[in-house]
């Protein structure tokens, strides 16, 4: 308890003012205590052993060389480290982004062509571009607009896309495909024309994953060995097979006797920084492709930052995240990177290894750093299935299709946007699919909010008015008193002047009309211009308005309008009682 | 006041059942009183003289030549008086309506050709589809997405870049121009070359139409003149004109000795039934004109139908409206006419000139049908001068600058919504236009209810809960209430939990956190999952979450939620005050 309550005081000392707000590292760094030394080191390390085979695998995804992934996972991880507010969140390439890199550069040029590279550093810098502009403008909110069953769908649909096009590295052949469907058909029809060594290499890969993770984990937890290094051995597996890959394919020299696809010379050092050619067409073409990227990546990051901090009980600044996010992005397309994010397993690691503070960030990236400046040669016979066999087994648990089923339990209209975006995305393809989803769920709420709970009420007891259909209660022929259970403004203010005409219509004797605002929590003008067209069209007919229980905010907006004035402020009520009252019913 | 308990008795046996729900007509023509025929038909015959002006000026702004539109109001009408559920409202060609057809269609085809009029009537067959689908499926409702401010705003600018379309009929000289600023500039440099007589013409009919609404009507009103006179006389204004034009261009042959252009011959009779050539790609491209089509004209029609049959304590059916307006299209599409809907200026004088039920409207088609059939060759000679200084004082009146200041006054963020639809229209054209406004007008709502008001309240008195801030409250250490004054959904669950994470951070002592849901309307998965995930953060960090004054139907969906089961039935509190004395704290 008390080293939480240290935690805690320490969260509240950081709202963070002036250059510190920008800058957190400022905060961690100058406090740095040299106790949390070793657990940032190996947190870092661990991370790095684990980051190393998959940016080269999500490289792999995202139609590039796998060189590509490093370079991702140097700079732009060093920057988010000194700028993000977490100290958890691992930044790099991961599975989605990398899909959607693929999905939007493609269609513009082939694959492993330098323009390729070109338009995929190009689209690097507008997503950090894009990121920084919310940032600063403190607009991450709008972000919110992407709802949980939307994520939740587009996230399992597209692992399985991922899925799907990792079968042509463990298979050995080319598959084309326009969709996942048709690849996969192919993928069976081309079954027997399999690289045998390939697909041997692959599934081992696949099998020796999953045991290390289903198989071993337990096992070793059981044999009573700290959590440290069980961690530290399961997020190692993912190495281990690419050395055995590695060792395997040299040793026999399979990628001249068997035909198995390797990685490759990978050029030594780091990038340089450079700025990639923009041409306006590119980043017309790119721009639906960036947001998608905004979108997705951010909400993905940004929730798993604070599922993170909040076991500290620290506290994410998410425009602070995305102009971290976005300063990561924008060094990833001046040094020879491509989107990054922060990853969701690789973050969970980074935590279980112990990081603390962006210091961990720091030495991963210095140790790939490392790799790119010495190493890059080992790599050279990487078969490219030991990398699919990775994502393959990384996106899998992505795939999550019990979700929709409780979400169906509480929610139908959030489970037929589940459905909605799930399909799209597997049918109109991922970048269409995040959009689909995302209109879908706005145009759900809006026909939600658009057709308002409307009750009529009557005195029940003391000053307590209730529904007349669900409670036993007093009304009079000519005065009805109506309340509505939401803010209005323009799309349910027509559905609401259609039923207090009804409700006119209905009542030949009616005289007044007590409209109850305490569900209203506020007005627009539409809805203004509503009500006094509701006015006029009930006092041609003969009834008064009147109003009761009107909010602050809302009564501050009538005050100023010509709807109260030519109302009059006699007929404004503080509760219902008090209209009924003042009408002389009660 | 028996008058008008009439009317209220009436309305209500009305709300339909079976076919007279669907065929409105069944219900006043049973019941039709020979008393009432008189006025049905000065109605009727008050509104074809206005009509037929106007229906060709608004062909001509068409691009159509000006028989479409007497077609358009001849078979559209009486299809609309069988099916509408106004009696009042008079449909036909309108000026907004018009624009629009000729910004969809002119991009791909020349006006006047007839593969243009193809389009025209392949686009009014599109329109009346979907406005039969739309009310078929009763989905008229979201229709109410369009807003006050946007309606407002799209309005005026369409009325301006109307009136500048037909500065060059005025002047006689062609005026090109992307944007309307570059036609009015056009017009300037090209003031010299107008064509005398042609000018001469125009303003004069400006002059007249001018005096007839502005000058004459008061006069006449003072004078002691019934009211129907009145109306009778102005709404003459413009069939006085177009005979006047008619004469002195016939008169002194300016077609020929001036060049001054006129409308030729028109033949005669009634267009024969038939099907507009549909081909895909044409319904591709007219589809966005459709979409602009079906959201202003409807909105507006149904507008004027409401208004005007309120002050008969009347109830106007949206949904049938759409129907009635459907087919009122589909069947202007088969007559060689061209998208109407419901007019305002002219279905007021309908009501004011005495329409009591649709035979009104049937007695206006049947004018203009013996008009089509026997009197075509008196409009050769009409002056296109004339018909354009008609439609410019018929759109002038729709320019409203003083509506924005109003919004101002009450409500800033829809103040921007005007302005910025009404530059979009301006700049982007009137379909763009119409879309960015509704666009933003539904960002901005979102935007507001993604950052709801949030209320820390302590103890006031007795069970009394208030703002911490606004009123002296009693709170403790170790627990907060905190009220949330919005529905719960996507758009604002992450701000939710960012606001209480942040909360609890500030109050190292915290051990309870209650949760008001008095202002929760509803609540979706996403806030689900969000309440979820902040019960396992709060737990984490050692606070427990608790509810109170949760409404019936947010309820329901909790309770059959996972978070509730995790969450435990002892932590939800019928009221703020039992939570705390569950606490004992009271």
């Amino acid at each position: 308890m008390a080293a939480t309550s240290t935690v805690r005081a320490a969260a509240r000392r950081t709202p963070a003012h002036g250059l510190r707000r920008y800058l957190p590292f400022l905060n961690w760094l100058a406090q740095y205590r040299r106790a949390d030394l070793p657990s940032d080191l190996v947190a870092g390390i661990v991370t790095a052993i684990m980051l190393i085979p998959q940016s080269m695998a999500y490289a792999q995804l995202a139609g590039l060389p796998p060189q590509v992934g490093l370079y991702a996972s140097v700079v732009p991880l060093a920057i988010y480290a000194l700028l993000g507010t977490s100290g958890q969140l691992s930044v790099g390439p991961v599975a989605i982004t990398s899909l959607l890199v693929f999905t939007a550069v493609s269609p513009l040029a082939a694959a492993g062509s330098p323009r390729y590279l070109e338009l995929a550093l190009l689209l690097a810098l507008m997503v950090g571009a894009l990121k920084l502009v919310l940032g600063v403008a403190r607009l991450g909110v709008v972000l919110n607009f992407i709802s949980h069953p939307v994520l939740a769908a587009f996230t399992s649909a597209s692992a399985l896309i991922i899925a799907v096009g990792q079968l042509k590295y463990l298979l050995g052949v080319s598959l084309g495909g326009e969709t996942i469907f048709e690849t996969l058909a192919l993928a069976f029809t081309r079954l027997p024309q399999a690289n045998a060594a390939t697909l041997t290499i692959g599934l081992a890969t696949v099998g020796l994953l999953l045991f290390f993770r289903h198989g071993l984990r337990p096992l070793l937890r059981k044999a009573g060995l700290p959590a440290l290094a069980v961690t530290l051995i399961v997020s190692g597996a993912p190495l281990i097979a690419v050395i055995g890959g590695i060792l395997v394919v040299w040793l026999a020299r399979l990628d001249l006797s068997a035909g198995v696809a390797i990685v490759g010379a990978i050029p030594a050092g780091i990038a340089l920084p450079q700025l990639p050619a923009a041409r306006f067409a590119d980043m017309e073409a790119l721009a639906p492709g960036a947001l998608a990227i905004v979108l997705v990546s951010v909400v993905e990051s940004i929730a798993v930052a604070r599922s993170l901090a909040s076991k500290r009980r620290q506290v994410i600044d998410p425009d602070q995240e995305l102009i971290a996010l976005g300063a990561a992005n924008v060094t990833a397309g001046f040094f020879g990177g491509y989107p990054v994010t922060g990853g969701f397993s690789r973050s969970v690691v980074n935590a279980q290894a112990g990081a603390i503070t962006g210091l961990a960030s720091l030495i991963t990236a210095a140790a790939i750093a490392l790799i790119l400046l010495f190493f890059t040669p080992l790599f050279t016979f990487l078969p490219q299935a030991v990398l699919a066999a990775t994502v393959l087994v990384a996106v899998f648990s992505l795939v999550d299709l019990r979700e929709p089923l409780q979400i169906m339990r509480t929610n139908r209209g959030d489970a037929a946007t589940w459905l909605i975006t799930f399909v799209a995305v597997l049918v109109l393809g991922i970048e269409n699919g995040i959009f689909v989803g995302v209109g879908v769920s706005l145009l759900l709420y809006l026909w939600r909010t658009s057709r308002p709970h409307i009750a009529v009420v009557g005195h029940l007891e003391g000053e307590t008015y209730r529904n007349i259909l669900r409670h036993k209660v007093q009304t009079w022929p000519e005065v009805v008193a109506v309340r509505i259970d939401e803010s209005l403004y323009f799309a349910n203010t027509r559905y609401l002047e259609d039923a207090l005409l009804r409700i006119v219509a209905e009542r030949p004797e009616l005289r007044h009309v007590v409209l109850i605002g305490s569900a209203i929590n506020f007005i627009d003008s539409s809805a203004l211009h509503t009500l006094e067209h509701l006015h006029h069209e009930l006092r041609d007919s003969g009834v008064e308005l009147h109003l009761s229980e009107i909010k602050g905010p809302v009564m501050d907006r009538l005050s100023k309008s010509d709807f109260l004035r030519d109302l009059g402020q006699s007929r404004v009520h503080r509760s219902t009682h008090d209209a009924m009252r003042a009408l002389g019913y009660v």
